[in-house]
């Protein structure tokens, strides 16, 4: 039986395979499966070189099945080869193909779409939300590269998928670094889920697409095993990164399910025998000699070593803060909370060669400039596109290094989803986001992010599943606390977001002051009112507690710096000021004054006021006059504690 | 003196103000500005077709500055020209060159970045997060099409922004529609904020870029005025949309701003004389005149009328269910939230001509398709490509449609950069998303939307300056009120955020049932405990509420749908349960719970407990299993609840 028989063959039984477990299911893409059985097969039996029984082999082969919701192929493949599932080592076990009934269920590692984080090791993120693989598959070929593995990641992306502007991005960033271990195969079966799939997505546009993009392409039949071979072979020759422009046919093998109505529904109980009958009926058509097809081995990964991991030794602040050259500004006694990140960044990066940094054209403004300077290597400059940012670092935190993400907090907003699926796929990364809150000032609001800290908070109660926050995030009031906080981040095992501001603000903290995920520090006491802030407004309250202390009020001013906040070290302070509690940001509701309130109603002793910024702001010359407009300013927090006092 | 002279002398005139109003501003971007000097001059003296006197005029023909920063520019020539500023007709004063000095300042209409809402009518979106202007034109030019009014878009953007998804998603809208009253102009200086510019997106790649998209493209000098007035004529002949790639200097005629160091620095004020002279040395170089260049009057728009504003006039449930032809689903007591909104979208689109949806490629699963099957005319097919959809929407939006978006709640989270930038200009625009939430079950957290709660609560208590919230949320429990709150989105003005869900649900609400925003409705009354909810966790609440009923606990049971949140009927409620109320979602914290905490803590009368979605969610088969799993069943609710009243 020759290669083209032997894959015909097995894209048959695993086509059935695939018919089989979205019915057993009840839901699921069989016809998108078929449309992509060859290339996965050809993938995972013959191309790829990796280890079916080490799936964490760092010299595997990658694959990155952007179109997420073709993943029954994929299962069925892996099944057939025995691969590897479980969330580590210790619990895994080789899939087999009666586990294939098990899919969607609540304990089967063969979750609805890709999620390596729910036992299925073979896949390095979570994809479902379409658009986002090319870019994780460029972090993986980034990080392969850094690591001189000579291995390939091949991403399976859909056509109608390719209109997310994320692909273009990805494939910008993969021909500035000439990306050539980086394959795209695109497959165009010409249908989407309500309709058929844009002329601007048809085989011949994206290949034009590609080409303008400097990609080197080609058009191919994705059901023709030998094409889809001789197509990717001779990786090491290529000059360009390859854009593989496969024709298919959604539902593949099986007429019954090749109408544009059948997207994401599976074949009813009743109609199975007949689905597997046409796809049997296959062998015939393709003439192919209908015996079960030999086994096949994937050629075996490249001998290379996994990083260690270890804790990062530390740096202390005044010692890198030399380093930095910015023992001037230390003496001055104010720095921005920013520029601490870049310190700290360069630290770190100083410390360990797994801490790796991504910024979209701002490192000069996020500060991550400090280690793009000094390790120009290990520094990727995403230019103007953030969601492709945000999903390449995923692709290298899964290739073990520890990416720190950088723009402004505005612009990571444009990464959310992109977030998300990263959370849902436990990825390590690291984000800051600068030049939040209100107190840019001049700029307007369309570079403020106001609503980021109830987005990120929202993540902190949600554990990941393996004991840790969906997402941990800081908000540091000084430099000294940036710098802690970006090493926390650097430590912890998990996504951290940390929200920096433009100013340069006063020191507020000894350079040893011990910081911790969900702490906060007192600033001052006093039994009158206690005032919880966090970030920039911790400057402005205690301009305000001054006020009130001069009125004969002394107040209690807590700095509560990350979420998920430990509250209650606030409510024993609250207690003391007779439960009264002031909550002051410079964004919208549902942060900070959200978490102390949840906190204080679910114990059911303290009152919480909150001041937050209540109008869509507009441009202010300084952050002085922006508080005044806002009614944020100090004179305003400390009426504010009055009418609570009075 | 010839038109090419003309525009040389008014850009370096104008470039003069660009330099002095930046300077006095202390902060914006006059080498951004310099280079798109001609460009904006040519356009907005010559070549459109628009009234300085009424910027609000239907017919003007539109001018988007994605490149927002660049934005001193405009007003230097729109104060040349006399343009009217003020946030509406009767405010409105011609904005003089002594304005130009306001620029920054909170009183001034002349915002840091492009914004109609604070008083420059001129533009039709809030721009400056990068990357959103072209589909913000797409939306205007469908517009226009729509309304037959025979006027050109004209968007300028920058090169290193165009590295941006987004702009290629638009690319691609425009090539779909043969939307040719569109013209992209490319600004390419070649410099970026941190850095050069990628060969990506260079004169010839865009270009390249632009012709594999179906788009004519022509390279020409972007200081040349005679060449862009060429390359823009015979609009009314052109085959394909125009993208014109604009070969320009960063802070041209001003040699001591073209380094690359000078990215968004105005000149100190000790440089500022050097600068003006620099430019005043282009007359010589460019052999140019030294007289004032004459004024210039832009021809007239064509006699067009705007959208009559009124209320939609109202159609009751029943007869919309009938139309539908859902009466049968009716009768079975069971209707999907999301199959409601797709009920009542064809009622009110049958009502009001200004409405229309946009769907990316879901239709079938939002039910917009309900709608685009009856007006295909006024239903913009976005394909998967959200971020261009809901720019587009804002686009129609500033035309004086009333555009619905939907797409599922998890894949709206990939736009959610540019709702906030839709919520900074004040957009009427409605947004559903759904298949919100861990019902969902078996396609997994992909397609689950768990933060949408917190992050559009957020905006809810943030004024838009004209006395209405940022943004309203719906999140409705049945069909009935999912159809009342998509009736409460058609007549409010402003942004609005509806959340649906997948699965049937039973009818609980008469049709003729009142629904305000910010409104909730009680569904049970007992004296043990409070609990409130919304969407599909009402319908586990009542389960809930059964059990405790026959353990002898008798609860009341709020369906708070709506945000901001009216909390009184809420505490009022509670106060008749000894203060106790136990919120239940299914999404993350900071949504309800964090709503109703937030009001408890603030009148420090009633003890709040809550119960979210507090682990990363997997697939399971069920919603029942998912309920289950996610310790959100009806037994672990009522069994929270004992634990209270134990």
């Amino acid at each position: 039986m020759d290669f083209k028989q032997f894959v015909n063959a097995k894209s048959i039984e695993l086509g059935k395979d695939v018919i089989r477990m979205t019915t057993a299911a009840g839901s699921g893409h069989p016809s998108s499966s078929l449309s992509i059985m060859h290339l996965v097969t050809t993938l995972m039996h013959d191309v790829m070189r990796w280890d079916p029984a080490d799936p964490w082999h760092p010299g595997n082969d990658r694959l990155v099945l952007s179109e997420g919701h073709a993943v029954p192929a994929v299962y069925a493949a892996y099944a057939d080869l025995g691969g590897m599932v479980g969330r580590d080592r210790s619990s895994a076990k080789a899939l087999t193909k009666a586990d294939l009934a098990t899919l969607r269920e609540a304990d089967s590692p063969l979750d609805g779409h890709p999620n390596p984080a729910e036992g299925f090791p073979f896949f390095d993120a979570a994809t479902g939300s379409l658009g986002q693989g090319l870019s994780v598959g460029a972090g993986l070929a980034i990080a392969a590269r850094r690591r001189k593995i000579a291995k390939q990641i091949y991403v399976l992306i859909g056509d109608g998928e390719s209109r997310e502007g994320q692909i273009w991005e990805a494939m910008d960033l993969i021909a500035d670094y000439a990306l050539t271990n980086v394959v795209a195969i695109f497959s165009c079966n010409g249908q989407g889920q309500a309709d058929y799939v844009s002329p601007q997505q048809s085989a011949e546009t994206l290949a034009a697409k590609a080409a303008a993009f400097g990609w080197q392409a080609v058009i191919i039949d994705g059901h023709d095993a030998e094409a889809i071979r001789s197509a990717l072979a001779d990786a090491e020759k290529r000059q360009k990164p390859l854009a593989i422009v496969a024709r298919t046919v959604k539902g593949w093998g099986c007429a019954s399910l090749q109408d544009q109505s059948n997207h994401g529904k599976p074949v009813p109980a009743n109609k199975l025998n007949a689905a597997i009958a046409e796809l049997d009926g296959m062998y015939t058509t393709l003439e192919t000699p209908r015996t079960e097809p030999p086994a096949a081995i994937p050629a075996s990964p490249p001998d290379v070593t996994a990083f260690e991991q270890r804790a990062i030794p530390p740096v202390d602040f005044k010692t890198a803060v030399d380093k930095a050259g910015l023992s001037g500004a230390l003496e001055k006694g104010k720095l921005a909370t920013r520029r601490a990140y870049g310190v700290a960044l360069l630290a770190i990066g100083g410390a360990d060669e797994r801490v790796v940094a991504l910024d979209g054209d701002v490192r000069n403004s996020t500060f991550s400039e400090m280690f793009a300077k000094k390790y120009p290597g290990r520094f990727v400059e995403c230019k103007i596109a953030e969601q492709n940012m945000v999903s390449t670092a995923v692709g290298m935190a899964a290739a073990g290094f520890i990416p720190f993400v950088s723009s402004f907090a505005k612009f990571i907003s444009r990464a959310y989803d992109q977030i998300e699926m990263a959370q849902i796929g436990r990825a390590n990364i690291k984000i800051t986001g600068s030049h939040a809150g209100i107190s840019l000032a001049a700029d307007g609001p369309s570079q403020m992010s106001l609503q980021d800290v109830a987005y990120f908070r929202s993540a902190g109660r949600t554990d990941n599943g393996f004991g840790q926050p969906a997402c941990v995030s800081f908000h540091p009031s000084d430099a000294i606390a940036a710098y802690h906080c970006t090493w926390l981040m650097a430590n912890h095992d998990g996504m951290c977001y940390m929200r920096t501001h433009r100013s340069d603000v006063p020191l507020l903290y000894a350079p040893d002051t011990p910081f911790e995920i969900g702490g906060s520090h007192v600033l001052a006491t006093g039994d009158a009112l206690t005032i919880v802030s966090a970030g920039y407004m911790v400057h402005v309250c205690k301009e305000a507690v001054a006020l009130l202390a001069s009125d004969g009020f002394q107040c209690t001013l807590i700095d509560a710096y990350s979420f998920p906040l430990s509250a209650q070290p606030i409510l024993s302070a609250a207690s003391r000021t007779g439960g009264r509690i002031l909550c002051v940001e410079d964004n919208y509701i549902g942060g900070l004054g959200g978490a102390v309130a949840e906190a204080a109603a679910a114990a059911g002793d303290a009152v919480v006021q909150s001041m937050t910024c209540t109008r869509i702001p507009k441009s202010a010359k300084t952050p002085d006059e922006m508080m005044a407009r806002a009614g944020l300013a100090p004179a305003d927090i400390a009426a504010k504690a009055r009418s609570i006092l009075e």
